[in-house]
């Protein structure tokens, strides 16, 4: 009943935000293009970590719960591969 | 002579740290696994997009520079290879 | 007990065959890169479609399965944590 | 003038093509799924390495060539950004 936390991931998304705005300084500073485009490489990299683990505890809770309740499994998997196709 | 300058990505860049508060609101109020999902799929994309505008700029001027005074064409081509294999 | 089946994807697999024997048609008659690159992208996204339908499937049979007889949840769970992961 | 060769990718390009029977083969001996699918990945992934080759060598030479003749720089330069986005 209710949705697992994801609150240990607060943390990274702190850092993320960081990121974000490293990037807004070195484009403000007129950095070199490459230097800005590996930076925003690393916080998509940062992003698609925290992306995982919240799927991965997704997929451990709620799928688990789904077959234990009700019939929803399906429409759980439906979700999932929705997510999954970027 | 210089870079080519991204400032006109300022403004995505900041609507993007603004997204990535939003998704630390959400995992702060427990909000659904799914529902956080997507919209860490939304700010993929948006970076996805200043990293398409930075790179296009970063062909067009640089390269074009790399051709004209000096030899680093082979160079640049190398540089812009590691960027893309993501 | 034992794989789900994934010969429905056969059709899908032979078809992809014959794209890749179609690229090379295109190198051999030196075609324009652009297309030859184009080509190499369709193919990429019919083997996405095939390769999704079989974690589809996966996820639908496996995970269930594992559920049910033994306690292989976690590491089904971190099996396709990898395979998505590419 | 005319465009650059691929031939040297026609080695890989029938490696990728065996790899696709492999899976074939795979599916109708009835493997597990995960093992299809870390096949399906490893063509995937020698199917990046021929496309990224292919774009390297297109950057290098098409890009070069357009623009000591003509003026079409900016629509080669479109054309990679369509390439890339995938």
């Amino acid at each position: 009943m209710g949705h697992p936390c994801h609150k240990d991931q607060l943390a990274n998304l702190r850092r993320i935000e960081g990121q974000v705005r490293g990037v807004q300084g070195m484009v403000e500073e007129g950095k070199y293009c490459v230097d800005i485009l590996n930076q925003i490489k690393a916080l998509k990299n940062s992003l698609i970590t925290v992306e995982g683990k919240i799927l991965k505890t997704h997929l451990r809770e709620c799928i688990k719960e789904s077959l234990q309740g009700d019939d929803q499994f399906d429409t759980k998997i439906d979700e999932i591969m929705k997510i999954m196709k970027r």
